[in-house]
């Protein structure tokens, strides 16, 4: 045994997992490893033998099994190539895709597993993107609206059809017999903790921020769950728990079963579970207020600290110990981001990204005249609309596409400069911008046209695997100073998260012109978002109708 | 000679000059030639030996040598390319683009023949598409409107930088001694009709849709003009004519020297000149009020003929004797629609036009969920306001290129609706539409979209060469009944146009749905259009900064 330490995270993501292990000492990623799970994302028919059995539209599940071989394939192979002792591993942290849930057992079975349950689609895990629960989503947005439950505004007058609940009646509403049998619905964050604890414990980021729990409030009256339904009213104490855990906890040591699968020392520290975009804020050394990180993919997911709670309009939610323990964390996000500019490309652009971008970045601010609205995948801050629709306007019979290419990354810009003045206006400073995920590296001029709109700071996160590395993070808080980690989040991320990789500074001129678009751009924001029936929902109407 | 009488229609384009051969009894089209201009549109720098003169930007001029070599080449080559005797050609009909116009002498020398001037670009014919007296045309409406000139409410309350006192103005303006030396300034037009004939005579069309000129009033008065310049005063008396002549007359006969640049023979009728979108209504059999022609090709030109003059909001002009004699002819405009289409194709789509006109015709009235706003050159008619642009409304990730092209060819049919309801509104009838020019047989869906969106026949006109089918049948009123044409251009227009060949009737169910779709239109149009510090103003003005 050397006297180096290590903590192993694990990200759960959409399509794989992914292991990495990294240095107590300074946060050094000595190795990764990831697996692609077998059965992927499941929405189109259930895995063979029952593939007989298809989903209606918009269902996406996954298989429980996947998240098992994770750790049976990921973890043994990153301690394989970087050699590194398993008993020099302290901790173990992990986070998920949320809200992602599923239905066991009492002891944590999956009911997917069950073999005469296992062509019931009800039965197998839901994914984030499971949308088939809107009209969930709506009764309980309706239901609340109506009783004026307090906890609405905490998450920005909605709730969404991704959600908790909203994805735990569907079951109720659609398979009465798969609810009555789940002993226990939860996230498969907490699923797998479980896995590796043999101890159910719930954390604080999922609860607060998919499944309207509070630390001061708990969860929702069961009085509101009656009125959802009478068969709902005791959801909670029946396959819940009202025993929720912070993150930056330690959930267990590691069972014997779990140090067979992954080659680790039993008892081995585990974390509490914890969500991908909410555990990069320790990873890219946001710790304390004024600082927001944005996780920009295929869509943009925001997260800022604060030192008290504030009602911001459209937010996703706020949590008290939600990203970091003591603080409350505020989440906002864009639906769409990467996603808008891989559409236009594909299928619009005859030269690809780079040639795009070369050719959109000799383009001053305001030149094309152009302006567009990233609703292309609706709003989620802070309209909080999935209704509302892509818009481009200023096109002369001369515009090029790297003049529309340019629009809609400025557009996106502008989307994120809403959501900082929303937090702003309502007293949660926004001083400086960290970014991390996969766009920032790929496009440069991204960053600084998102540093000359929002006209402050931005740096790029060191890490290229943000979440893998805060789990990390967490693993070594789990295994505490003594064992050779650390006894506090925010001193884990002091000392094991490197500077940023660059930093992007807002020029004057530019700021001055796109403060003159953004002023358009909140125009057409309000023209066309505000306004309950506007044309975008009459355009919806008539294709619904068509 | 035969039986048998021909008249010939020569239609000045803007690249080249074409003349057809047509039979007086039924019209058949005998033969055709073309004489492509050598000099085409000057808009870069004058014709070697003077190529060190450049142009400024928006600049456009013409050479009006290519215009007698018109004369010269094509219409000889279309009587030995039929073998027609010279002596049984009765008639000759011309047209031109318009407003284009030039500075001579007094005998009809353009000033730019002369070597002195020859280096001067003021000294060339203007085309039409001179866009480069804006500050004039601005000029002259501020004049009118502080003025309350009674004549602005018969072009929709502007004129433009294209017609002929903007024009006549700028020489003014920037060449004072060119206007000085200028004995004439008139239409290209009325010029060709001079050469033909020796005669100067001018027509009413010109006259009255680009020249501020009505039947009843004539022109404005002489103090409105020195109200925009001393030196202006007079521009009528001293430069133009207050005699002019009804569409419909014969200019006079063919002079010695035209017969012998033609091979007709000296005498032939000529009839008074016409312009190419007016000269297209006879052509396509309409002569009478209620059915609205569409001259459909980069850009969309409506006639429609009245028999009171109406105020019709943004029309292009309202002309007694313009189009028909005894009837109000109104025009209105689109100022880009196959231009949209091809900006679409060229540059955003891998697949051609034909492809996606294939599957665009395959998705149902309002499943794209699109909307557009056709201004990607402004908007002529009913907002004339050339600083609008387009919009595209209700993209999400999924939306398809065919989606965009048809949800732009949708857009040019709202657009026709506006003006379409725009007259109706004001009790000038739309009963029916004729559609003529290069569009209508290249783009079966395109026509079809066009009857959905009206709710009107729509019949696609016989003949392929609209304007000089038109100059033809006036060359034969021109000749009379007596030498084997027509006395009136009705009678002309009854015998020598050949039934449709091809009509479009609108799906009542298609109706219903755009009509929904076109309520959106309509609250697109008004809102981005009638806002006079609207987005598109504000991007204007922020690229113009930029």
């Amino acid at each position: 045994m050397s006297a180096e330490r290590y903590a192993v995270g694990i990200d759960f993501g959409t399509e794989s997992g992914r292991a990495v292990l990294v240095s107590c000492a300074d946060g050094r990623e000595i190795g990764t490893a990831s697996f692609a799970y077998r059965n992927g994302v499941i929405d189109d028919r259930l895995p063979a033998p029952h593939d007989a059995v298809a989903l209606e539209h918009d269902w996406a599940l996954q298989d429980p099994e996947d998240y098992v071989r994770t750790f049976q394939e990921a973890v043994p192979a990153v301690l394989a190539e970087t050699g590194v002792d398993p008993a020099d591993v302290i901790g173990v942290g992990i986070d998920f895709t949320s809200c992602t849930m599923l239905p066991t057992l009492a002891d944590g079975t999956p009911l997917c597993l069950l073999d005469e349950l296992r062509a019931e689609p009800h039965a197998w895990v839901k994914l984030w993107k499971h949308h088939a629960a809107q009209t969930e989503a709506d009764r309980i947005n309706e239901v609340a609206a109506a009783r004026g439950e307090p906890w609405l505004e905490r998450y920005g007058g909605r709730i969404s059809s991704e959600w908790f609940f909203s994805k735990a009646l569907q079951i109720l509403d659609e398979a009465p017999e798969i609810y009555a049998r789940a002993d226990r619905l939860l996230e498969a964050a907490d699923w797998v903790v479980w896995q590796l604890t043999g101890v159910e414990v719930r954390n604080s980021c999922t609860a607060g921020y998919k499944a309207i729990w509070s630390k001061r409030d708990g969860f929702p009256d069961d009085a509101f769950f009656a009125a959802l339904d009478p068969r709902f009213e005791h959801v909670v104490d029946e396959k819940m728990s009202r025993t929720i855990t912070p993150i930056g906890s330690r959930a267990g040591g590691l069972s014997e079963q779990a140090a067979e699968w992954t080659g680790l020392v039993p008892g081995t520290a585990v974390a509490v579970a914890n969500v991908d975009a909410h555990v990069s804020a320790p990873a890219v050394a946001v710790t304390e207020p004024g600082t927001m990180v944005i996780i920009m993919g295929t869509s943009n997911c925001h997260i800022l600290l604060g030192d008290r709670a504030a009602t911001v309009e459209g937010m996703c939610g706020v949590v008290e110990d939600g990203v970091v323990p003591g603080l409350f964390g505020f989440e906002a996000g864009q639906s769409a981001v990467g996603d808008i500019f891989a559409w236009f490309v594909d299928r619009f652009a005859t030269a690809g990204h780079d040639a795009l971008e070369r050719e959109a970045a000799r383009l001053r601010p305001g030149e094309s005249g152009l302006l567009a609205l990233d609703w292309w995948n609706g709003n989620r801050s802070v309209l909080v609309n999935a209704d509302l629709r892509g818009l481009l306007v200023g096109m002369t019979l001369a515009t090029e596409p790297h003049e529309i290419y340019r629009a809609l990354l400025e557009a996106t810009a502008f989307g994120t400069r809403v959501i900082v003045e929303a937090f702003v206006s309502q007293g949660v400073a926004v001083d400086a911008i960290v970014a991390c995920g996969g766009l920032p590296e790929r496009n440069r001029l991204l960053m600084q046209i998102y540093a000359d709109v929002t006209g402050r700071e931005i740096a790029v996160a060191a890490s290229r695997q943000a979440p893998a590395l805060g789990s990390a993070l967490f693993g070594a808080v789990a295994a505490g100073a003594s064992a050779g980690g650390y006894d506090s989040i925010v001193e884990a991320s002091l000392r094991m998260v490197a500077p940023s990789a660059e930093t992007y500074t807002p020029s004057a001129d530019a700021h001055t012109v796109y403060d003159a678009l953004y002023t358009e751009y909140v125009r057409l924001h309000d023209l066309f978002g505000r306004d309950a029936d506007g044309p975008m929902q009459a355009l919806k109407r008539i294709r619904a109708r068509a």
